[in-house]
């Protein structure tokens, strides 16, 4: 037989673009052989250009993505240019000329799926986007697919590689947080501007893209609550040894009676939690399910080649269709339901460890045990750390269940104390 | 629209038969809202007869399968079986029939997979067996579609959740083999004969499956070593305890340049790895690629709920492309490549444990010791273990990287001696 050939144009031709490239140039025939469809890169587009040298054999470089787009050459259109700004023109401009797309772009996804998941729609076509959350990890494909028997309750994980780099590296060699990320910067994990993996809004939009996913409704982005890491301590890894734990920065969606609850924060996980094994830039996500109980699924969430991996398993997806002439929407079917997720108002009770740094002065346990008493709240340990100066004490607090808002108007009351000496750091701890 | 109705037969309907009606019939409105298909369980089977109390609304119940197979309203055939004669008969009627065919049932799969593969293709029917390995754990369709671009390395992992369960009880509980396997089975997580899952050969097939779905060739299921927990005793707990790890059965099968490593066996494992956060009957399975880097599944091996949450989604899967009139055997292609896998007879070093149980005598470990020097093994640590009987003293001996066939040398002329109560056992210590 004649194998069937799908033209692939490459817009933001950096790493994630590269490796693409590099997979289809090193598997192309094993693709082909499983698949039955033989993809060719035929025009890949940089704003500042591509060099002869990193042009893919056989493809045309240019700085103009609309050309690109226009190109009767070109079949599918690969985003990794990031941003939500050409790069939501980019899958308009797509989508409108018929082609399917597939995007890394997590944040263009979070923010824009309603208007970009409707145009597909609309349109019949399919848009890849395996590879916006958790790298390599099948984790959306599973969700659409493995579970679709199941009625899921809970989807939470570690989702933001760089900020685990961080944890990881403080919980392992007792460095400082500014140390941490100073490293991640220079190891190629952390961008210049770190803001958006360390503050949380990288995995924010993760989140509410699997969220959507697994409970199949409309959930708007910016009202995830959403906290990150940046004012974590070498003295909260270390309270949380003595603790038997240590720090992770947890995204979480779960289903209750009174609607989803919705987070993504630092928490405390036992040493023994699987949470706390994944190290480094990995990730990890867990789905419970009315039947298939907890799963969990692993791997690199980051970086060219596992990134490329989850484009190029799209591309084949989607490719085997449009060989087939049978494309069609049915992979966004998660984000065509018009249902809002009611976010739920009752939290419930979480356990949760608060550490308070101080100037030293008399009575300031009383003082703040007083404000947790009056919230009723009761007191699990307390501890402060020894050989610390008088005027940088640190307590932690550890107490026992109570709702967010109870123990959040305990620790803005103990804010206003003037022996405070920066706000209280408050983390979950792992139910 | 209509919406499209598929009529499903289930035979065998024991645990997981009826989980999967239930899940049918608890789900079906969310089965039909997200896949376009109503499923409807039209007739179940069973041996020993169904009561009418167990008989789903609007099926039939049967004892006679030849006679399920064949009713004009079973478009698609269930089997829960089990076993390798019935069943294989049953899945030959019904693909000769012309109908698809979804079963859990590994040992069968391992034994006669060419010829039912083949049967499929040739009618071009799909078979669903992601049921088959790792319970609700989707690793077949991960392999199949999330990997496509990618060359798999390696595929290893925690296969049987008996084995994994009485090694956790002994590890949690210091309770011997024999006790926890006893508890096992009152709580129904072992067969009144287990040897099938102690001894491997549950995680064998498994192994088969994972490795000619991961590896896309023949494998002849009767060639893979293996070897079961059955002598493991508290004695080895303890000591794996006391060198920072523990012990799980391991079904690995990895590519070489001398071709493929497989194995089934328990491993010493560090207890900072994933593998040792592996717990009772939960499953795990490890997938490494030269882009993905490394990935871990977790989840619920067995039992009713998972299990059948597997089948659905296979029934899913097949009965869209029913509806549509698309079924095909493309689900099953990693099996009808006709290539064998080379069995690699070049292993490569590994380091091992080795336990010796003797009646005490003077010169014990001189004689020992002599016999792994002939081999040019080198000794990392050895330990008697204190306050045993004199009629029945351990050794426990680590060595340094050395091939297999190295140590099952000096482990054969260690069973020589006079001295030995029983036959070394032989642990792998993980990389």
């Amino acid at each position: 037989m004649s194998m069937k050939q799908v033209r692939v144009g490459i817009v933001g031709f950096g790493t994630v673009g590269r490796a693409t490239a590099d997979i289809i140039a090193k598997h192309g025939d094993l693709i082909a052989q499983r698949s039955g469809v033989r993809l060719l890169v035929t025009s890949v587009c940089r704003r500042s250009g591509v060099s002869a040298a990193d042009t893919p054999a056989g493809a045309r470089a240019t700085s103009d993505w609309r050309q690109l787009v226009r190109e009767a050459d070109v079949d599918v259109v690969v985003e990794t240019m990031g941003g939500t700004g050409e790069s939501l023109q980019l899958l308009r401009a797509a989508l409108e000329q018929g082609k399917p797309v597939v995007t890394a772009n997590k944040n263009l996804l979070a923010e824009h799926g309603d208007e970009l998941f409707a145009l597909a729609a609309a349109r019949g076509l399919p848009i890849g986007f395996e590879a916006s959350v958790a790298g390599g990890i099948p984790i959306l494909r599973v969700i659409h697919e493995s579970t679709a028997g199941d009625r899921l309750r809970s989807v939470h994980g570690i989702l933001n590689g760089t900020a685990n780099y961080i944890l990881t590296q403080m919980e392992n060699r007792g460095i400082e947080f500014a140390e941490a990320l100073s490293e991640a910067q220079k190891a190629g994990f952390a961008e210049a501007d770190p803001s958006f993996d360390i503050d949380g809004q990288d995995a924010r939009d993760k989140l509410c893209i699997l969220a959507r996913m697994a409970f199949e409704g409309r959930l708007d982005v910016a009202k995830i609550p959403t906290y990150g890491i940046r004012h974590v301590r070498a003295i909260d890894i270390h309270s949380a040894n003595r603790l038997e734990s240590t720090i992770r920065l947890v995204g979480s969606a779960e289903h209750t009676d009174h609607g989803l609850e919705v987070s993504v924060r630092p928490w405390l996980v036992s040493r023994r939690s699987m949470l706390a094994k994944v190290e480094g830039v990995n990730n990890a996500v867990f789905l419970v399910g009315d039947k298939i109980g907890t799963q969990m699924f692993y791997g690199r969430g980051a970086g060219g080649d596992a990134t490329g991996a989850a484009v190029v398993s799209d591309l084949i997806e989607i490719s085997r269709d449009f060989a087939a002439g049978q494309m069609s929407a049915k992979n966004i079917s998660g984000f065509l339901n018009s249902r809002e997720l009611v976010l739920c108002d009752h939290p419930r009770p979480a356990s949760w460890y608060l550490r308070l740094t101080v100037q030293d002065q008399r009575g300031i346990v009383a003082r703040v045990a007083e404000v947790i008493a009056h919230e009723a709240i009761n007191i699990d340990s307390l501890e402060q750390e020894p050989h610390l100066p008088k005027d940088r004490v640190s307590f932690v607090i550890t107490v026992e269940p109570v709702s967010e808002p109870v123990i959040r108007r305990a620790v803005e009351a103990i804010n206003q104390f003037d022996f405070m000496v920066e706000p209280v750091l408050l983390l979950r701890i792992e139910p």
